[in-house]
C-alpha cells in the first residue's frame, strides 16, 4: 500500500519549498503593518514547533489560541498540528461560563493570548484545570498573571529552526473548533489532518474559490471561527500572499487594506460586507482589485450583491456550510450554460448556496427522511457527510442527535432546484410556524434588506395564541422618518402572501451579533419576551 | 475515524448528480461525429457495470481495453473501477510478443477491443491465458473470432441503468497500466482508488491545469497511454465537455476539432504539435478557443513554443511525468512576481518543466545519492514520491531498482534553479558522455528545431574509439537543399561549446516514433549500428 499521508506537513513543506517569497501582511493594534516573507514565517513556524516541544507538549494534546486574525495566529495554525498536537481556536467572544468549559472540556493544556485579551484569561484561570502555560502574543510575558505566563517571542527566539517536524497520520486529530448549541454547552469538532488537507485542496479547485498563487487574500472571518473558513490553510497550500486584519478591524480599516495591498479575495461576514457598503458611500476606497468577495455566516441578502456588482464590479462569492463541515460543503457555480446570462440572472444564481464541492455528498430531507425533489419547492433539511465532515461531537452524548449514518444534519432548511443548485429557506429553528404553514425569517429579511431606505433586517418569532407563531421584524433604516409601516407591508406583499407580513416593525439602531458575526436572533426573542411581560396588557 | 473514501464511485456519482447537460463527443472511425450528454453517458455507465456482473468479472480483477480514444473507451474508463475491477489500458501500437506478455502477466480475463483492431487479437488470442470474453467495440459480435466474442452495445443494452456500485476502500487496485522497459519486458504500474482520485483533483486545481465545468477538454494523448495523463478523469470530476478524437486522428482531424467545437484545453504529444503547427502553415484553421495547448512525452522546443504563442496566441502548458506517476508529478506555473516578464522571458520559463505539483515530494540527486543545489548547475536524477507514485512495479523483480525508500527513481536527469523550477537535461539513457563530459542531446535537439530549416530533429550517441559516444542528429527539413552541415555547426556553436557538435547530421525524412508519440532513439540507434556494420571501412 502507498504510505504517502494527505497531512499539513505536506502541505507547509512544499509551500516552504516553493513560495519562499510570497507575502503575509498583518495590521496591527495601533493600525501599523507588520509584514514578513513566507520564508520567515516557515523559519518561525520551525522556531515555534521546537519550542512545542520544549513546552513539552505531546502529540494529540490540545493547545489552545485566543486570539485576533495576524501573523502569529498563522504560525501557531501550522505549529501545532504539524509537530502532532491539535490546534484549538477559541472564540473570544464567548462567555465566560463557555469558555470555562471549552477550556477544561478539551483539556487544553497550552493557551497562547493575545495581550489585549489577556485579561479574559486572567479572570477566568483559576477555573481551567488542564492548562500548564500561558504564552503572551508579543514580546513580553504578563508577570502578574501567574508563574505559568511566557512571552512569544521568546519562545521563538531560543527556538530552532532547522527543527524537524516528524511522520504524520493523515487520520490524526489537527484541529477543533466549538460550535454553539441551542440547548446546553458549546459542542466540539475534531479535524483530522487529512480533512484540513483536502479541505484546503478543494478551495484552490477552479470551481470552488480557485485560490491561487496570484491571489491575495484576506480573511476578515476570524481564525477562531471554523478555521477561517479554511483560508489560512488554503492560501499557504496555494502560496497566495495572505493579508490578517488584526485586532477589531473596522470596515474603513478592512476597505484600506483591500485597497492598499491589491486584495483579490476577502471573505467576511454578511454583515461586514453591509458595513463596508455604507462606508464606502461614505468616502470611497478603490477595491478594484478583488476579483470575488466572499460573504457568509447567513445568507447574503441580493440587494447587497446587487450593489456590489453594479457599483463596484465584485461578484459575491456564496457558499454554505457549518463548523461540523471545515466548513465549506457547497459553493456557487455559474455553469457553461447559464454564461450568457444577464448580471441581474446571474445574481439570482449567487444569492443561492451553489452545489456541493467535489468529495462530499449532500442531501435535502423531508420529515419522512426521504430525499426531497430537485423542484425548488419541497423544503427539508440539510444533510452532509464526506471526509471533512464531523461524524460525531468530541465527547458528547449529543453527536447521537446531530448523526445518522454519517450524516450530519444541519438543521438548515432547503430547496433544491433542477441544476441541483440548494437555496437555503432558514435555520431550522428560524422558521417561523404560522397557522400550520412555513414562513422564512430569511426570505423576509432579504426583502426588506432590498428596500431602499432598510440597511439591515432581521426577522423572528413571537408567540401568538391563535397562529401559534407570528414574525415581528427588527429593522435599521436610513433615515427613521424616510417610511412607514404600510409601506414595508406593500413592499412585502409584491413578493409574498398577505400572512408572511410581520405584525410588527420594530425600529433599532443596530442588530445585535453574535460572536461570529451573525444576527443574533437568540437576543432578539429574549428582548421581545422582556417587552412582551413588561408589557401592562 | 472517518469512514469517508476518495474513489471513481465518488467522483462519477457527483458528476452524474450535477452535469448531466455537460457533452461527450467523440470522433467516429469514418470522420463522423458520435456526441452524448453526461446524463447518456453515466445511463451507459451503470449498464455496463451491471454487464461486468453478468460476465461474472470479480472485484480486483484485471479488465483489459486495447481501443482509440472514444466514448465507449471512456465508460469503461468508469465502469470498470467503480464496479471494483482494476482498467488495464493497452498500448494498441505494441509488438505481439509484448502483447502477449502483458496480458498474460495482468491476467486479464475480458479484453475489450476496437472493431478494426480485432486482427491483432485475434492474432495473439491462442497465446492469452487467462481471457475470458473479448467484446467487440460496436454493434456486433466477431463470429469468426471465436465463441467468447460479445457485442459492446448488445451488452450495454442488455445492461440495468439503474445498477448501483458499491462501496470502494480507496486503497483498492482501480487502473493498471504498462511502461517499456530499457532492457526486457514492460513493466506493470497499479493506480489505486485514491490515487487517480487525488491525481484527478489536482488536475483541477487554479494552479496546475485548473480544469473547470467551462472548459471543453481534448485529450489527444492515447487513452492507453497513462490514463490520457488523467485528463477523463478530471474532465468528468470537473463536468468539462470532452471532445475524443477516435482513431487515428491526423493533424487536420485535430485542428478541425478544436475549431468546431470550441475546445478550450488540448493535450497532445509534442510531435503532434509540431504536426499541428505544419498544417495550420499550409491551411489555417481558427484555433483562438485554446486557452492552453499541453504537450509531452519529451521537452517541447522553444521555437514550437514561439510560434503557437506569436502567431496564434496560444501558451504551451508543460508537465513532466511518467506510468509511475500517475502521470502528473510537476506543471509549470509562472509566480507573480513574473506575470510581468514579456512573453519570451514566460517561455523561458514554459520551456522548463515547473514545479512538483502539491502533495507530491521530489528531488534531484547526484550519483552521491544527494539533492543538488538549487542552482540550475548541477545536475542529478530526479526522484519523486507521494500519493499517486508507484512504489513497486507490479509483480515484478525489476522494483529493487526502480524504487528506493517510497522514492521512485524516474531514470531522467535535470538541474533545479532558484525558484525551485525542474529542467529536464535528457534521459539518463539519452545522455551522450564525449570524452568524460555530458552532451545533452534533449538540448541540442531544441536548439536545432529553432533553426528556421529545420522541422525536426533528433539526437543519439554513436560510440567512438576515442572519446567514447559522439552525437549523430537525424534531421527532418523543410527542404534538404536549403542548408550545409556547415550552417548547423554554426547554429550551434552560438549556443554550445564546439565539441557537442554532432559529428554528422543525417537527412531523414521523418523521425520515427515510439507508440506514445515520442521520438524513437532506440530505432535510430539500430539503424546507426547496421548503418556502420554494414560501412565498408
Amino acid at each position: 500500500m502507498n504510505p504517502f499521508q494527505l497531512n499539513l506537513r505536506t502541505l507547509f513543506e512544499r509551500s516552504e519549498q516553493y513560495f519562499g517569497k510570497s507575502e503575509i501582511v498583518s495590521r496591527q493594534a495601533q493600525g501599523s503593518i507588520h509584514r514578513y516573507s513566507y520564508r520567515d514565517f516557515h523559519h518561525r513556524v520551525r522556531r515555534l514547533g521546537s519550542a512545542l516541544k520544549h513546552l513539552d507538549v505531546r502529540a494529540g494534546e490540545r493547545v489552545a489560541t485566543f486570539c485576533w486574525n495576524h501573523y502569529r495566529h498563522l504560525e501557531l495554525y501550522f505549529a501545532v498540528p504539524c509537530f502532532g498536537a491539535v490546534l484549538h481556536t477559541v472564540n473570544i467572544r464567548l462567555s465566560d461560563d463557555d469558555l470555562i468549559y471549552i477550556f477544561n472540556h478539551a483539556e487544553d493544556t497550552v493557551i497562547f493570548v493575545d495581550d489585549e485579551l489577556v485579561p479574559v484569561i486572567e479572570r477566568i484561570l483559576p477555573s481551567l484545570t488542564a492548562v500548564r502555560h500561558i504564552v503572551i502574543m508579543g514580546e513580553e510575558a504578563v508577570p502578574n498573571l501567574s508563574k505559568r505566563s511566557l512571552s512569544y517571542e521568546e519562545l521563538i527566539q531560543h527556538g530552532d529552526e532547522s527543527f524537524a517536524f516528524g511522520e504524520l497520520d493523515e487520520n490524526l486529530p489537527s484541529g477543533m473548533c466549538y460550535t454553539s448549541a441551542t440547548t446546553g454547552k458549546p459542542k466540539g469538532v475534531i479535524y483530522t489532518q487529512r480533512a484540513i488537507y483536502l479541505h484546503a485542496m478543494t478551495l484552490c479547485l477552479a470551481d470552488v474559490m480557485a485560490i491561487s498563487e496570484h491571489d491575495t487574500v484576506m480573511p476578515v472571518v476570524p481564525m477562531y471561527h471554523v478555521n477561517s473558513w479554511g483560508l489560512p490553510f488554503a492560501s499557504i497550500f496555494a502560496g497566495a500572499n495572505l493579508v490578517l486584519p488584526g485586532p477589531r478591524p473596522q470596515a474603513r480599516d478592512l476597505l484600506r487594506l483591500i485597497a492598499s495591498e491589491h486584495v483579490s479575495f476577502a471573505a467576511a461576514a454578511v454583515t461586514v460586507g453591509i458595513d463596508m457598503l455604507r462606508e464606502l458611500e461614505s468616502e470611497p476606497e478603490d477595491i478594484s482589485s478583488l476579483r470575488q468577495l466572499m460573504l457568509g455566516g447567513q445568507a447574503t441578502p441580493k440587494a447587497v450583491m446587487e450593489k456590489y456588482l453594479s457599483q463596484y464590479g465584485i461578484p459575491i462569492f456564496t457558499a454554505w456550510g457549518a463548523t461540523e463541515t471545515s466548513p465549506i460543503a457547497t459553493a456557487v457555480h455559474i455553469k457553461k450554460h447559464e454564461r450568457s446570462l444577464d448580471d441581474h440572472a446571474k445574481i439570482d444564481i449567487r444569492v443561492r448556496q451553489g452545489v456541493v464541492v467535489p468529495g462530499l455528498e449532500l442531501k435535502v430531507v423531508n420529515e419522512q427522511g426521504e430525499g426531497v425533489s430537485w423542484d425548488d419547492r419541497q423544503m427539508g433539511e440539510i444533510w452532509v457527510r464526506g471526509p471533512w465532515v464531523a461524524t460525531e461531537y468530541y465527547r458528547d452524548s449529543r453527536s447521537a442527535e446531530g448523526f445518522a449514518d454519517g450524516w450530519w444534519k444541519s438543521g438548515d432548511m432547503a430547496t433544491i432546484n433542477e441544476e441541483g443548485v440548494l437555496r437555503l429557506v432558514d435555520r431550522a429553528k428560524d422558521l417561523i410556524k404560522s397557522g400550520g404553514e412555513w414562513i422564512s425569517s430569511v426570505q423576509l429579511e432579504n426583502e426588506l434588506m432590498a428596500h431602499p431606505a432598510i440597511v439591515e433586517a432581521c426577522v423572528v418569532a413571537v408567540p401568538h395564541e391563535k397562529w401559534i407563531e407570528r414574525p415581528v421584524a427588527f429593522v435599521v433604516s436610513r433615515d427613521i422618518a424616510s417610511f412607514r409601516d404600510e409601506e414595508l407591508e406593500h413592499w412585502l406583499t409584491r413578493k409574498f402572501p398577505k400572512w408572511w407580513v410581520p405584525d410588527q416593525f420594530i425600529r433599532v439602531d443596530q442588530i445585535p451579533r453574535t460572536g461570529a458575526g451573525k444576527f443574533n436572533k437568540r437576543e432578539l426573542r429574549e428582548r421581545l419576551r422582556t417587552l412582551t411581560q413588561s408589557d401592562p396588557g
